[in-house]
């Protein structure tokens, strides 16, 4: 039953949480022709928040924020395999990623960062997942959460 | 005359103002096969801004600042209208919102200001307002206003 | 050989560089249908980062602001070419550009600053070149640039 990026997800022993629900009035993505946009993700873990601060000085390490940024991209996964009705496999190009790094204005490491969902979605899609992207600071992030990811990804 | 969507405005006591002008060498939207792609738009009433400042201690409340979100997608929908041929009836899908927050580092409640764009795209809208979103807070914007909204639309 | 845009760069005595590659795991644009997505991009001349810091109090003006605006929108460009197959007369609409302004709470010239992009945008494709457009302040940005750019073209 299990598709080629089910599987592969599998190698990388990554499973797909329960999509979180939005915070907000608002849905998680809306498909529009071969387009999926999916929303704006935190790096929840099991539907909570596990880490809240920036990155930076006195904060998380751009190691630590890469980690933070791997699991927003899990998370833009998750609901992406809903909008594909169960079938990653439907996925044919990861279009554009943004994020959003929570930082002070003397942080300048964001793209180390980014590099944390822009290489798990090459892992994940091979050369489909290779996207354009905008990284870009921020003072601060809904619910104090240190990253934010959202996608945009055409499918079949 | 008016469309069932301009019914659903004067319901909710909403008087789409005169689009503002763009303060810069751009335009307001465009259209791109049966996509509207809105230009950021700041709380401006009357084609004046009403109210500068931030979001935040010190600043304006999360209320206050959803009030200001909400006349932010009134002014989407003044531009989405003339995108529309004056016809709003024509609006398939609210694809995506972009919320952005003036607010310090410390906030952390940018989707309860959002709300303000979100909660009215459902109320205008009804289903087909049901979005994808990305909020994160800003520093500051254009001409010190606290929020600007951004929105790609599906039309007929 | 050269098409009516590559004569219009000439006139402005631009000359387009040799596109700098990302500095992480990404790719500088994706196609996607007639659509051509393209990565932020940072105001490198030559490959190099040639400026850094903030606008606003203490930092670069807004005019000099603008001049970094611009030379994101050069190295857009740079992209584009390439994404044209090297025919940038392809370019059918230039849809939308996002501009992040690195600068402190207190700056409100934004819109002055992006200008620098989108005037150019105008001067190199005439109307095609009218443009959606956000413009937001952000506390930083990758490797302490002042001005990111990213773009959204229609090609036939």
């Amino acid at each position: 039953m299990a598709g080629k990026i089910d599987a592969r997800l599998a190698e990388l022993g990554i499973t797909l949480p329960t999509p979180m629900a939005p915070v907000a009035n608002y849905v998680p993505y809306v498909i529009t022709g071969n387009i999926v946009v999916i929303s704006g993700q935190i790096p929840a873990v099991g539907g909570k928040v596990a880490t809240t601060g920036k990155v930076g000085p006195g904060g998380l390490s751009a190691e630590e924020g890469a980690a933070q940024a791997r699991q927003c991209f899990i998370n833009v996964l998750s609901h992406l395999k809903i909008a594909c009705g169960g079938d990653l496999d439907r996925v044919e190009q990861v279009i554009r990623l943004g994020g959003f790094i929570a930082a002070p204005a003397e942080f300048s490491q964001h793209a180390l960062v980014m590099n944390g969902a822009s290489n798990l979605a090459v892992e994940v899609f091979g050369d489909a997942g290779r996207h354009a992207r905008t990284t870009v600071g921020v003072p601060s992030l809904p619910l104090d959460v240190p990253v934010e990811v959202e996608g945009m990804f055409r499918i079949a």
